[in-house]
């Protein structure tokens, strides 16, 4: 009966990068928050408190930003396998690499075709990529997180079990509310920007058009329309906070409230979470081991 | 000698008021951020702790939720205006009342004439409101925040003053990046939201296309254009942080840097703040005593 | 009728200032959230982009860093004070610098007398100075923000003005709770933690011991015992969200809910503020200007 | 090859629970955050849309109120239990309830003994449990978060790993800083207000008096303190981003700097992570299995 190491990963959190792509006066922009995260033989560090197996997070920051300049960031999952890659083949003692990317989306001043070197930044969801490499294997998780979504009409929510506690009345018509969180397992390399492209626009079809009878049900068939439509993606998980909107009480005032007037609340929130996948789907390994899981 | 309870205030702040427009299937959305701030005979309530003059705090709000509903929110300067004269005119110890709103903005899912009433959340900037009413008069400011804009070219700062504390050296080509915040103050009512949208316009024109010598001089050129297009404004505030984004050194790993990969840092950022006023232009009055100037 | 530059002012925000004073193995720590403002002659950097008068913010910056060594920080008043001097005194543009320091504190592990060199950190209140310096005046404030208070009895609210669109139940027993913000200036120049000290325990002792009608009025006796107990202090600002606690139906649970369980709101709040002063303070001058007022 | 429902679960989240004992004036506090979480029987709430399965999360806020009533807080792990217990065995559907619970602390105004119903919070950390039960079985999970600490002295870091993007320095006094996650799986039912006080000392002890060589060294340290001190607990897992704090070159301002002014930066920051435990230790079971490891 002994106290032991067990599993155990360190890197660098949040590293900022920026990268300007120039063809002569007109730009393309990446902007990127990266992190990456390291497993490997690193027991005499935390034991012995001996360093040689650690590369420094600070290397790992630099290298991070010398690999978005060369080989540069065509789109963030093939960057995050350059850098998840580097890190397992170059350095000794690691033998699985966790590289995470947000995204965030500009939009050209002026739209499309606008202008050549200004930017507004798109508010709308953020992109992600979570890239694991563990010897000779990877597996490529892409998201998209924070694309909050509203449905006016085209929701209910009745027949649920009820037991002493339950004091919420039915409903055949209420907002649905949410800001959705996806991730998406791929079953080989893809076109990452069009399926990112695609899985979104049905995403948003799915949750526009599906008539709600539960926040489950439509995310079941917004991932289900996910992985009809993509050959390529085994697995989709989609964690979607229920952001309640209460109709307010107008009576006192002597007006009806005919689903016109909600109050947007806080906290709390119901919280549906799923996952989506192919009943051959291949093993998932350590794709979904995020960083978060530890704490 | 005495101790004197001196300027005071008070309200509702962050009521979350959402609005729904049913024509039919087809829905209009409006998302709002409502604070409500009263100013008045109020000094029994302070220095005897009678409340005989003090409209309560949750009557406020729900004259937001009641407000919403009838007359309605036809845009937020309108809807703040109407809230504001309430109780001015209807709440006896008030004198003035402040209604300051932020709007969240949505977009229709499949674009313009896209889904009847599915929505998703456009995080670019929040559109904002300020409206004071005191006694007969009233004051409008608008506003946008949280604009996030940035040029990768056609931006440099040279020419500054030097003293022994600087170390910063010149540049001719440099990343400009803020979250704009602007605020104008209407010399008459307009169409708020043909107002609205012509000065983000030529906020977003102007940034782009001056080439910028300093943030300062960005500012005061988009600060100018407004007055310019809009003779209904007469002054207009703007305030940037300067969000730094700072070249990396990529020679210790044999990579040149020629103005492609940036550190985006976080803090501490520069705070550049000006107003753009009319030489004539009426007094403002309490038009800019927000809240936010107690704390 | 022309355009022009109105009331404008530039400088770094949020320089993370961290010190630390070695007595041998004991040490002290000062760590602080620093931001310098400069107000002056920068109508060319505005209106022809003309910075020759601009001292940059990343000068700025250096500057904080560099008095935080040399003369150091022995409270953050006195910090902010030279600070603000040194740019009025020797930066040749500059007529007004205003200098914002908020301190957060720490405690040593194992308590006073504890460890040399470990400390937690405490995360009750953050302590706050601005000093406005303009010309030969200089202008004193202090604070501190974010100390969450509450009181589980002793606070009523009854008495109060209704409306058509009121409500809300009078209560003689219900929770008040607040984040605190205070900021009071001073007369002259005081032993700044000796008064910090001080006014803390009695905006506690009053908070807690008065019986309260409404926060209004606490907020009231709580300034007024600030002013009674230090002379020094000519006016005292007190900001506070008014954070609800509603009691929760237990009823069809069969429960009573004799004011045990509550649920603690999060938007919308009160927001209460007021100011308590001597009746022949001296002159204010631009003391209470702070950068935000421009948002 | 059908596409298939997989894992999910449901619950509300943040629940903002504040309980009040009154033993006649002297009162005493929980304030707290309760997310509740299910799995069960729900795949045709999912895929068929069917919701007679599905407890509201409505009601799971309802019960987490009551059972704040009766049988009341008397510490988080009890009243976790007693509530992820009911979902089990009186909801059918449900095989599995997970109950995580973040208690903000507050200390009495005036110190131990002193008001006796006027509090301050401790903005030090917060308190936290995550509870499962599975059928018959239960693990507790108890744990801290936001534990801001910082050493001075005692802490190197030299003789790392070093590859063609290493530009980082070796230092053998440098500024060590983190905010502490912890969280510890007890192997029995403890007295959990004891076992907490006696976790977090060691912790804060170790992390003071052991001369760091790397934060993984201080972790391990410090975990395996816990572990000797407490035979009920059978593994901790403790993450904690390295919050760097960088020396201010003063060089060009003609200041020395031996460990005095630091810059404490943001992002990036290192994240640390490691599980130290027993190598007996009975199976974890679902019991890390958290609601944002879905995420």
């Amino acid at each position: 009966m002994a106290i032991v190491l067990g599993p155990n990963q360190y890197g660098k959190a949040e590293t900022r990068v920026v990268r300007v792509y120039r063809d002569g006066n007109v730009h393309l922009l990446r902007d990127l928050n990266v992190s990456t995260t390291l497993r490997g033989d690193f027991e005499a560090a935390h034991v012995q408190g001996d360093q040689a197996n650690v590369l420094p997070t600070d290397t790992q920051k630099n290298t991070a930003y010398a690999f978005a300049s060369e080989p540069g960031i065509e789109e963030i999952e093939d960057y995050a396998l350059g850098l998840a890659r580097h890190f397992v083949d170059d350095v000794g003692p690691v033998h699985t690499a966790r590289v995470e990317v947000d995204e965030y989306p500009w939009d050209r001043i002026g739209g499309p075709g606008g202008h050549p070197h200004a930017f507004v930044r798109s508010g709308q969801e953020v992109r992600t990529t979570a890239v694991t490499v563990q010897r000779e294997e990877a597996w490529v998780v892409s998201g998209l997180k924070d694309l909050v979504v509203l449905k006016s009409s085209g929701s209910e929510f009745a027949g649920f079990l009820r037991d002493d506690y339950t004091t919420l009345q039915e409903t055949t018509d209420r907002i649905l509310a949410t800001a959705l969180t996806a991730q998406w397992r791929y079953a080989e390399p893809a076109d990452w920007a069009d399926a990112y492209a695609e899985v979104r626009e049905v995403l948003l079809e799915r949750f526009a058009n599906v008539h709600s009878l539960a926040l489950q049900q439509s995310l079941f068939e917004m991932g289900k329309a996910v992985l009809e439509a993509r050959q390529d993606i085994e697995e989709i998980r989609l964690s979607a906070p229920n952001k309640h909107h209460f109709l307010v009480d107008l009576a006192p005032f002597g007006l009806a409230n005919p689903g016109e007037v909600f109050h947007a609340d806080d906290r709390p929130y119901g919280l549906i979470q799923c996952v989506v996948q192919r009943d051959d789907a291949s093993p998932a390994g350590p794709a979904w081991e995020s960083a978060a899981a530890f704490c």
